[in-house]
């Protein structure tokens, strides 16, 4: 592998939400990348960007002028949709979240990508991705153990727009907070009963309508199934002064924790942590790096789909391997 | 690349001190690996293992039996000196510590291993090892940053070693305690100082001989240059009964923490912590894990030196790539 890039890597992004943003700013960040353009379905003027935006039906003649595209679209229909289609013509990296349809996904892209001779990283990010990383690196070093992953605190985009759905809620944001009890006794070496909803609990913050019955919206939120129900839930209402100050942001992040045995007593606790000031803006950070790497393997000729599982961490970096070895081993 | 390993790879260790004894432990944690033998320079008989024990000079004619040969001897003499030997006629993994020589011996491990078509990772372990791969996927994720590193809390053995060797020290074990005040700031933002002395304190915990003059040992340690100077340094002296009971174990740790920008201000924190109750057992047990993947790396000719840089994390877990995306991703 030669780690030094000759020319700039010449990035697409496609969708312009939070991600495709997140990616925007980023790329500024990397001198070996550079931004072609943004690709999106609406009427590019309608897009608030200062790059140059083109349609996706624009796409097709620029392939030459790109080497990655990093598919920013949403994981629930956009990427199902666009990312089989665009791996036909692109080697391409995205940040697909839908943990139980990722085999799937990966099938689907690997089988195109082989066909086209060109690479497809998918589920970058944080979870999926770094997160997954490290469930692997710490179940391979000590299978004698558990993983336990958590996540927060920051903003639950699913769950804060479930209770903006909810009769009378004018704006509201809900935060994932990890118990603290929980990870302090894991770390200890106690027994603990981790379960999906003793793990976190679920703080929502409200402006309510003026005439909003808040008994009822309190209600209706502490008993919707899936999202709140067997959950601890705080429910605050604030007014709207407040909320545009302090709850716009979109801050996470979380713990991915393993508790092993190196022996049969001897206790080794595996830790990996994110707080990020902006979940969007990471996992575009994420997506960048694997960029790089997608482009690598494509200069290698090493097709297909990949995930984070398949490929080695030098291939993230700008720096050569001997660069690697003196500053960072 | 087949995860699927079809008999049980074949491993020798090589050196039995407090690593080679982690390895043996290990071994039995990883069903697709079977322990052949140990390897030692002394008397087999006055090596306290129950595993089958040969003398170096064994290991020529047992070449056929073993897939890949475990470093554990020291980084101060042993591995430069056996490491390239070995390297000759097996699959190696070390782990190597000597940080400034890594490139010097990266270079001469990879001329005898390509010489030979076999593979030789080195510098596995936890730093050296998880630490560095930490620090590069946090480099390359967050280019516009900080990276630190924090050691402890836990027992340094050059320093134990170096308050043994004082006069009128019977007994010695010198924690390296991080400064949680300053990761507390790093984490918070803050403008901070990092120096190697400001980032840890040193506590020595000593049993003088019957008529030692206590307060020149104090004197002794706060004045070893390269060692104590410029840290804060705690003595404590305590009872040979309270010594055997609480200080006689390898524990250890630390942190790699990168504080990088996503944009001009959001602020993204990236940790990784390691709390090992056996240093040199979990030390052993990553060592384990490069070793499948030394082996795999070999089955598929790809041979020469490698770090934990340069090789995909699917290569240390011993599920197939399907299972590790339906479980892990
Ligand atoms: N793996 C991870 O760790 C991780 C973490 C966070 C998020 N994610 C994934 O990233 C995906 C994208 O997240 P996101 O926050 O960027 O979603 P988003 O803001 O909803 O954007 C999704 C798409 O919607 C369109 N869009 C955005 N703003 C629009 C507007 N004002 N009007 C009409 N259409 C608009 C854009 O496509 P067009 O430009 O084509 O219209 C955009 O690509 C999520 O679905 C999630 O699955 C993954
Ligand atoms: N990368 C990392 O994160 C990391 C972490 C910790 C340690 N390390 C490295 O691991 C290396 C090995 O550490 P270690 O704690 O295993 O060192 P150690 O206990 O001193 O053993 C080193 C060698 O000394 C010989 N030996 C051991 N006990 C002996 C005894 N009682 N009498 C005579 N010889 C004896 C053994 O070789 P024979 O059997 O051939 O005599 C053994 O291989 C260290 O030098 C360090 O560099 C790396």
């Amino acid at each position: 592998m030669t780690n030094r890039i000759e020319h700039p890597i010449r990035i697409g992004i496609v969708g312009y939400g939070n991600l495709g943003k997140g990616v925007e700013t980023g790329l500024t960040l990397h001198p070996d990348m550079e931004l072609i353009g943004v690709f999106t379905r609406r009427n590019p003027e309608d897009v608030p960007s200062k790059s140059p935006v083109y349609r996706m039906t624009d796409l097709e003649q620029m392939k030459d002028r790109i080497d990655v595209l990093v598919l920013c679209g949403g994981s629930a229909t956009d990427i199902p949709e666009q990312a089989p289609e665009l791996q036909k013509d692109f080697t391409t990296v995205n940040a697909y979240d839908n943990h139980a349809e990722i085999p799937a996904h990966f099938d689907i892209i690997n089988e195109v990508a082989l066909q086209n001779n060109n690479v497809g990283v998918i589920a970058t990010g944080w979870d999926p991705g770094l997160f997954s990383l490290n469930r692997l690196v710490a179940e391979a070093v000590l299978p004698k153990g558990d993983t336990y992953t958590f996540w927060g605190s920051g903003v639950s985009q699913g769950h804060s727009d479930a209770i903006r759905r909810i009769e009378g809620v004018k704006l509201g944001t809900q935060y994932t907070i990890p118990n603290e009890t929980l990870i302090e006794d894991i770390k200890e070496g106690k027994e603990v009963a981790y379960t999906k909803t003793s793990s976190h609990k679920r703080v929502c913050y409200v402006v309510a309508e003026t005439d909003a019955d808040q008994a009822a919206i309190v209600e209706s939120i502490k008993t919707m199934k899936d999202y709140f129900v067997g959950y601890e839930t705080e429910v605050h209402f604030i007014d709207e002064d407040e909320y545009e100050k302090n709850h716009t942001g979109m801050p996470h992040g979380g713990r991915v924790i393993r508790r092993g045995y190196t022996d049969e007593e001897t206790m080794a606790v595996y830790e990996f942590g994110l707080e990020l000031g902006s979940n969007p803006q990471f996992t575009a950070a994420v997506s960048i790096a694997y960029a790089r790497a997608a482009h690598r393997l494509y200069q290698e000729g090493n097709y297909g789909a990949k995930t984070v599982f398949d490929i080695a961490p030098a291939y993230l970096s700008p720096k050569t391997g001997a660069e690697l070895r003196k500053e960072l081993l």
